[in-house]
């Protein structure tokens, strides 16, 4: 199982009503964050997540809408009691961005990790069932993409077990995915664990225009979070200039990919009613929601 | 007049229900911030004064609940259509922690100049009746408190204005404080008019212990906001060790500098409800306020 959470849903700046636009996912406890804009941890306090547990935070660029909360986080998380390693992942020159930034906030109780992306899609496994791919999107700036994959291992199969007699003692070693040598015997997972059972995944993608290698980059997933800063078809001029998206091209991405269902999020703080396209954009994706701060579920392992 | 709001009252960590301190004053259209934490442009856009008018923002120190905000708060400036110069004050090491925060706001529409402070007291003139005063505050960084001060200079004497023959068209010169040579005669302003009458005074202090020199540095303030980390006394070792206040130590201060009114924020998170130290603060300087996010007045001058 792993639990979702839209921390905000705006872009550009900080509303009364409004936070930036920031995920959270957890998973067997573990939280990771996707951007961390001014307001993100209280938008998180509200949400009553916690904060040690966050040991991953992924920035997709470095405009202030999307990271000039990490100071203030990064203090927070070290208020709550974490003395385990972060990791920071970004695009390139989060060293120096990061350098930056916390000049305001120069001791931390935990050792943090720098990953800085390269040009092309990357995968960076946090776990063994656990890894984050990354995709350069199409802004103004350096901007990536990013996905939550948890892998599902095959099913042990309990009736092969007992017929090639593998000791009883060797069998969660095997669950996990590891080569066992016992008695001079060699115990393969391949033996008892069937194929790879279908995962979670959760994509999540702002600030871009629809650029090439998004359709492929999202396909199949459980939830692809995407920008939408205009409801307006009118808008496209608008949404060139600044590489951003309407609502209507967030869709259509969302439909040729085959995701299950498509969340709206980081809205132009001129659209004051991102629900008035509601009906609009459900006619090119019908799984649509109109995103809204701290929106939150839970998606299971098919059965 | 000047116009003063509180924007925030709490300390460490912005909340759910409490932004950080954080205080903004007003005068003859122009706007002049002190502190910029996580959040500070959400609360000020709720208060409605505006962002563009904002010309000088003072930092008492680099402690990311005071400045964390900085960033995003020149953007929104930027976005509200300033192009005039924009004045930071701040203690040494600015220009450090400025371009440090602005990797990731690159680009304003307005220049930026710097103003370091040194080691003592420091007056600032923004303009012929405002200036700044910053003195040396004792926190665990180096840390500023301020003072705005409006001069109000003396009343023009028309009587006597009339029995020296100055010419009427001069009037309006000398009122101004300048000097004006015609027809080969001087008139000062000093001819015309009387003694500088009383201004208006607010002074901020936070975080720091009480000082040596705060009760000069505040004397006589029309308005002083003080921090209140604490409210029981029980915590002065507290108080003592993070080098802050107790509300008692802040109503000690305001009494012996003869403020005419305090108001308490920098509210430790911990800290639920601080109007429930208000009768017992109020037997230490009975014009107490516990602050509250956006509480704000206009200080006229006296008659």
């Amino acid at each position: 199982m792993l639990d979702v959470a839209l921390l905000g849903t705006g872009g550009m700046m900080p509303l009364p009503n409004r936070f930036l636009t920031s995920l959270l996912c957890r998973y067997k406890g573990n939280l990771f964050l996707i951007d961390c804009g001014e307001g993100t941890q209280v938008t998180l306090k509200m949400l009553g997540w916690g904060f040690k547990n966050i040991g991953v935070i992924c920035i997709t660029h470095y405009h202030a809408d999307h990271i000039s909360g990490l100071p203030g986080m990064l203090l927070t998380i070290g208020n709550s009691g974490r003395t385990q390693e972060l990791t920071i992942i970004g695009p390139k020159g989060l060293e120096t961005v990061f350098r930056g930034l916390m000049t305001i906030a120069p001791e931390l109780p935990f050792e943090v990790r720098l990953i800085e992306l390269g040009e092309s899609t990357e995968n960076i496994f946090i776990s063994d069932d656990l890894y984050i791919s990354a995709v350069k999107a199409e802004h103004t700036i350096n901007c990536f993409s990013y996905c939550i994959n948890i892998r599902r291992k095959g099913k042990f199969d309990v009736e092969k077990a007992c017929r090639l007699n593998i000791p009883k003692e060797l069998w969660s070693v095997l669950q996990n995915e590891k080569e066992v040598i016992f008695e001079n015997n060699v115990y393969t997972p391949q033996m008892v664990l069937g194929n790879e059972r279908k995962g979670i995944k959760v994509c999540y993608c702002t600030d871009s225009r629809p650029f090439s290698g998004i359709v492929d980059f999202v396909r199949n997933a459980d939830l692809f979070i995407c920008e939408g800063m205009y409801g307006e078809d009118e808008k496209l001029d608008k949404a060139i200039e600044h590489k951003h998206m309407l609502f209507s091209e967030a869709g259509k991405i969302a439909a040729e990919s085959d995701v299950s269902e498509l969340w709206l999020t980081h809205f132009s703080p001129a659209l004051k009613e991102p629900e008035e396209f509601s009906e609009f954009i459900k006619k090119i994706f019908p799984n649509t929601v109109i995103g809204y701060d701290r929106i939150n579920k839970s998606i299971l392992f098919d059965n």
